[in-house]
């Protein structure tokens, strides 16, 4: 690949250019350290798009991305499926919905595969991200499907994370559960058409009374929207936008994007030592038998190769 | 602690006794070694419960509690909290639900907070399971709140991994979204009383005539239930136990234990492993700022102390 030409094509608009970009990155080919250096800088705001299944956050994102280019910025979206780690597939149903953008050169939307790999969100997502930041996007986000561990690596990648709730699913209370709470930057009670939107803000409210906070720390707001018609995206939009104002005043944006790389250093790392040590099917047999404890067979596998 | 005077009351219906042998073997003391010796062998069937927040896994653990207190079997749960790793703290409040079997000295029910560890669910939960079997346990069910990652692991530690669902959620799709639909043994349709019942399990059929099969392999069944009022869990309980049968007639039962080992082990591997490669401030800022890339930074890693 000519390194120098990819670049200037995909800042110029190229998706295809993009995406050979965004795989050489991702895949670690040997163009991926020129690619980076080529691509150093830029200005991006990267958002973090979690949420429940079934809360809408591909409509959600389809109306960001038509907010933004209304102000004229380039947008891309990376959309992370943690595929199966047994079929290896992703199910990429509601891209379609992201359709009504497939024409314009100035959004890129790539669908990113985690394949159930621990940590390989980071290591996949992280780069690519700072690689669309570097070719000129104005915002990049990154939206996931899943509760959990994903929604927190998504957070540890992003400048400001959402989290999606829907009335009437009791999600205020589940998300408390899973955790995503704490790591969330703006609140968004979506579908706040349907009854019990009321309900479900007065919820996250009060949730968050619970939490004490420092003077100067940050008050999630909690936004009303209704993705399909459009209802409350500029609100949102004003939202993402005011706590990116305020990350840039403290020294949280420089130290997010720091805590962004370690976590994919330490990705790259754990791969490679995954490969150095390995855990024998005999040793497992072992442990599985309970002739072995696992604290020892930790041991042998570090000692075999150390 | 005296190992063989613990796990004697311990067998004997001694919670107190049980608690300190997990807590033991979970904190990797010394004498987790020496407790995994005593308690060699035994031979329960491990449920792991699956499903969104908010389908109503609490109260179906409950249910099956009672169905096999019944039966006179005795019931472990190890109830999983991926919690926060900000806070490091666990939200129990369903575990109130669960307060029925307080007082009966056969059923032992255990929260164990992850502390948002990737692979912490491997460590932390496969010894305690295995202790539990060998203390005579019949059945150990492992709950966990969230989908995705958390599942998947779920779904290594049990020899039966339920998939819940409840009607109109959506929610076979977005669990086949979420790639959970291919861990789990038995779909269980809960709250089947709500409207749309009939749908979801129509949607579950569906889904499921799209998976190709070989001759003998595994066909998922689809019980319905009321968790709450009971209904459907005699079915569940056979679909179970039919699963269990079905797994020790073929290799699969003893591959699936060597495999929950092999997590375990390569679990505290990694821990040790983190310790021993540190990914630096200083290298991550370079990152951040594009001065590096992120496979050039990992040599440098894994380079300082190899």
């Amino acid at each position: 690949m000519r390194v120098d030409e990819t670049v200037a094509a995909a800042r110029a608009g190229d998706r295809r250019a993009v995406a050979r970009l965004l795989s050489a990155v991702e895949n670690g080919a040997p163009e991926a350290a020129r690619i980076a250096r080529a691509t150093k800088g830029g200005d991006a705001t990267v958002v973090g798009v979690t949420g429940s299944p079934g809360v809408g956050k591909s409509t959600l994102v389809s109306g960001l991305i038509g907010s933004w280019r209304e102000s004229g910025l380039r947008v891309a979206v990376l959309a992370v499926d943690p595929s199966s780690p047994f079929s290896g597939g992703a199910i990429l149903g509601d891209r379609v919905r992201m359709a009504d953008h497939a024409l314009d050169r100035s959004v890129y939307i790539r669908s990113v595969a985690t394949r159930g790999h621990l940590g390989g969100l980071a290591a996949s997502t992280g780069a690519a991200v700072r690689l669309l930041e570097g070719l000129g996007f104005d915002s990049v986000i990154v939206e996931t499907v899943g509760v959990g561990q994903a929604e927190v690596e998504i957070a540890a990648l992003a400048d400001t994370t959402l989290l999606l709730l829907a009335p009437g699913m009791g999600d205020a209370i589940q998300a408390v559960k899973a955790g995503v709470v704490e790591i969330a930057d703006v609140y968004v009670v979506n579908k706040a058409d349907r009854p019990g939107a009321d309900a479900a803000v007065r919820d996250m409210k009060a949730m968050m009374s619970l939490v004490k906070r420092e003077p100067g720390e940050w008050r999630q707001p909690i936004c009303k929207t209704v993705a399909h018609t459009g209802e409350g995206l500029d609100d949102l939009v004003a939202a993402i936008g005011k706590h990116r104002d305020w990350l840039a005043g403290t020294d949280l944006l420089a130290q997010r994007r720091r805590r962004r790389a370690a976590a994919e250093i330490r990705a790259v790392v754990d791969d490679e030592l995954r490969g150095r040590y390995k855990v024998t099917e005999a040793l497992a047999a072992e442990v599985a038998a309970g002739d072995l404890d696992v604290a020892e067979a930790a041991r042998r596998v570090l000692g075999d190769t150390a």
